[in-house]
C-alpha cells in the first residue's frame, strides 16, 4: 500500500528550491506504488505542527513544471529549529499525531545546515516514538556551507547573479572613473562563509578590471592594509571595485556592519557593510563612492539563474524520492563532482549525522595570501557552477513565475498546535 | 569630399548606450560620401578638449556590432558640463582647434539633459567662431526625463530590471514572511524623477503582491501615512514590499537620505534612503526588515535589457547621423509613439532648444491619489518600454561583453590642454 509523502521549504528561499520541489512531487508522481500523494507544508515545517497541508496532486503538470522556473519558495518557507527531541517531545508528538492521520510515511525537508538537523532529527521518529518514517533531507542553500556535497542547490545562481553584477557594475564604474565614482562597493549576503563574495571574483577575467578587492568573512578585516590597496587599484587603474560579504569583521569578531553607525536618536543602526566600507574610503582616502546592496535581489534572481544549479536542484528533489522509496532514511543527495574539465557531477548520498550543524567555510587555498581575491583552485571550482543560462518564459516584459493554487488539504485532528 | 566626425558619450553611462555607439558608428560606415572616419572621445567630451581622440575605424564590424551587447560606456564617458561660450570662450576655441586638426565636421553627443546643452552650444560655434560644424544629440538618460520624446534610451532597460527584481524579490519575502522579514524595501535611481520607481509598480500584476508601496520624488514624504500604509499592508498581505526613490524628500525638500544617520566620527552619513526607511519601520512599527540599495547594478544591467530599449537606443544612434548627413544641426532623434496597443513607435526629430536643460517629470495622473502607486494611466505607459528580451551571448556562464581596442588618433595640435 502507498503511503502519502510530506515535502517542506525550509529556511531562506533560492532561485531554484522550487526546481527541487518540482522534482519531489514529478519524481513521487512516477511511484504511485510506493507513494500516495505529496502534501506539502504551508509555511514549511510549521504546515506540519499545524496541520496546514497543501494537496499538491491538485496542481497540473504543468503547473508543478513551472515551479523549475520561479523563484521564491511556492508552498511558503519558515525559520524554525525543532529542538531535541528530549527537549520538546511535544512537538515530535505532534508530528507523529499530523503524520499518523494523513498516513504520512515519507518526510522531505528542503534546506540548509539547521534544516538538515531538524530532518535528522525527524528522521529518528521512527526509533523513538514507534512511528515508520522514511526522512530524507534535499540540499538548498545559497550560502553553499553543507559538508560532503561538493556544492549546494541555489549557491550557482547566486554566484551566477553576483558575478554578472559585478561585471556589468564594473564596466559602469570603469567607464565613468575620470570624472565620477573611484570607489564602488558590492555587499552580497553568506555571513559566516565567503562563497559568494568569492562568486563576484569570477568577473575579473583579466587582471585591473572589477572586482579589484574582495573582502572575505574568513579574513579578519585590516583597515590599514584595505584602504592601501583601495589607493593602489585607484592609481593603477583609475577606479577601484570592492565586493564584500556582509559578514565580514574585525580580528576581535566584530561584524563591521554593526560598528558605529547610529541613526538621528543615537540607536545603532544595524546591517549594510557597504555604505561602512564607503564611509571608511570617503573619510580615510577622500575618494568618490558608490555602493550597492544586493539582499534578496541576488538569491531570488531566477531570470539570470545558472542552469547547472537548477539542473542540480531539480535532480535533487528527484533523488530524494528515489532515495526514499528504496527505503533510505536520514540521509541526503549530494553533488558529486567527478570531472572539473569538462565538468562532470552525479548525485551521492551522505548520511545526515555527519551534514547536520556542520559548515563548509572557504579553504584558505581557495583566497589569495593577501586576503583579497580568489586563487585559480578557487575560480576552477566555481567557474562549472555558473555554466549555462536558464531563462524562464516572459510576458509582456516580465517572468512568468507560476502562482500555485496551494489548495488545503482537511484537516483530520481535533487539535490545534500552539507553536 | 567627405569629413569626420566625433562621437562622445555623456553622463552616467546605461546597459544599452553603446548600442546607440554601435548606431552612430555602423550608419556612419555607410555614409562614406559624407562622413569619413568616427573620432570617439575617450571620455567623453573631454576627450575633445584633450584631444584623446580613439580610432573606431581601428575596430571589426563585429566589435562593432558587439556594442549592441555590451553595459558601461565603451569609451569612456564624463560628466563634464560646458558653460556659455561668453562665459568660457577659451574651451569652444579649442574644441575648434581640435575638431580643424582633424577635419571633424559632425559632432554626436550621446547623453541626456544636461548633455543637451552642451550639444546646443557647440552647434552653435558655426555662427559664434565660424567653424562649420553639424552637432547632433543622441538621447540617453536612465530617469527618462527629457522632454518631447516619449521615453529615452537607457531608461526601458533600467525599467525592466527594477519590475523583475522587485518582482522576484516580492517572491522570495512572500515565501518566508511568516517567520522572518516582513518588510521590505528597495532603492532606486532617479534623483528628481520618479520614473524609475514606478517601473518597479509594474511587478505587481495583482492586487496584495509586490510591491505594495512606492516613495516618489514627486511627493513629499509623509511619515504618518507611510508607517499606516505599512502596517495595513502587513496586517492584510503579511508582508509589505515597498520601492523608493533615492531622491524622496520631505514636504521642505530635504532628502531623507540625508537626514539624521551620522558614523562613529559623528558625520553625516551620505546616501541610502533604503536603510532611513527600513530604520522608520523597525523604531516606529517594530517589525523585521531587509533593505537593498540596486545602485549602479540597475542601470548596467545589460543582461536583463528590454528588446524595446534596445532598438530605440540604436536607432536614435543611427537616425542622429541620418539627421547630420542631411545638414540637421542642434536637434536631437525622439522616439514618437505612434500606437499604445499595440505597442508602435518610429523616430522623430525635435530642435535642442526644446530640450537642454528641461526636466520631464511623472504627470500626477500617473500617480495614485494616496500617493503611494502607479495608475493604470502609468502601466500603459510603461509596460511596452519593457518589453521583449535581448539577451547577450554567454560564454562559461557569463556575459561575453566587448572590450575595444580603442586605438589612439595622433595628436595633432602642438598644445595642452589644461581641463
Amino acid at each position: 500500500m502507498p503511503r502519502n509523502a510530506f515535502y517542506a521549504q525550509s529556511g531562506g528561499v533560492t532561485a531554484v528550491i522550487n526546481a527541487s520541489a518540482a522534482g519531489v512531487i514529478e519524481t513521487a508522481r512516477k511511484h504511485r506504488k510506493h507513494i500516495g500523494k505529496v502534501y506539502a507544508g504551508r509555511h514549511g515545517i510549521l504546515g506540519a505542527l499545524t496541520e496546514e497541508l497543501i494537496d499538491t496532486g491538485k496542481e497540473s503538470p504543468a503547473a508543478i513544471r513551472a515551479l523549475k522556473n520561479t523563484p521564491g519558495g511556492a508552498f511558503g518557507s519558515a525559520r524554525y529549529k525543532l529542538k531535541s527531541i528530549e527537549k520538546n517531545r511535544r512537538e515530535y508528538e505532534r508530528l507523529v499525531e499530523v503524520f499518523k492521520a494523513h498516513d504520512i510515511g515519507y518526510f522531505f525537508l528542503n534546506g540548509g545546515n539547521d534544516s538538515a538537523d531538524t530532518c535528522l532529527k525527524v528522521s529518528q521518529i521512527s526509533q523513538a516514538l514507534g512511528y515508520p518514517l522514511t526522512a530524507v533531507h534535499v540540499p538548498k542553500t545559497v550560502d553553499n556551507d553543507l559538508p560532503i556535497t561538493d556544492c549546494c542547490p541555489g549557491f550557482g545562481s547566486v554566484a551566477k547573479y553576483v558575478a554578472v553584477s559585478m561585471m556589468e557594475a564594473g564596466l559602469d564604474v570603469e567607464s565613468m572613473a575620470k570624472t565620477s565614482t573611484k570607489v564602488f562597493i558590492m555587499e552580497v549576503m553568506g555571513r559566516h562563509a565567503g562563497w559568494i563574495t568569492a562568486a563576484m571574483g569570477l568577473a575579473q577575467t583579466k587582471p585591473g578590471i572589477a572586482p579589484h578587492l574582495l573582502l572575505f568573512p574568513e579574513i579578519p578585516f585590516d583597515e590599514e592594509a584595505f584602504l592601501a590597496a583601495v589607493k593602489k587599484n585607484v592609481e593603477q587603474y583609475g577606479y577601484c571595485a570592492v565586493g564584500v560579504s556582509e559578514g565580514v569583521h574585525d580580528k576581535d569578531g566584530k561584524f563591521l556592519a554593526e560598528s558605529g553607525l547610529k541613526d538621528a536618536f543615537g540607536h545603532s543602526q544595524l546591517g549594510g557593510v557597504a555604505p561602512r566600507i564607503a564611509e571608511l574610503v570617503r573619510g580615510k582616502l577622500g575618494l568618490k563612492h558608490h555602493w550597492a546592496v544586493a539582499d534578496y535581489l541576488q538569491r531570488a534572481a531566477r531570470h539570470i539563474a545558472s542552469k547547472t544549479d537548477l539542473d542540480q536542484a531539480y535532480a535533487c528533489g528527484k533523488a530524494a524520492v528515489e532515495f526514499a522509496v528504496k527505503g533510505h532514511s536520514g540521509v541526503m543527495p549530494t553533488i558529486v563532482r567527478t570531472s572539473s574539465k569538462p565538468y562532470r557531477w552525479k548525485i551521492g548520498m551522505a548520511p545526515l549525522t555527519e551534514i547536520a550543524n556542520v559548515e563548509k567555510k572557504m579553504p584558505r587555498d581557495f583566497i589569495t595570501p593577501d586576503g583579497f581575491h580568489i586563487t585559480a583552485k578557487c575560480r576552477a571550482y566555481l567557474a562549472p557552477l555558473i555554466a549555462g543560462e536558464a531563462y524562464p518564459p516572459y510576458e509582456g516584459g516580465l517572468p512568468k513565475y507560476a502562482r500555485l493554487k496551494n489548495v488545503a488539504v482537511k484537516k483530520k485532528t481535533k487539535t490545534d498546535f500552539a507553536l
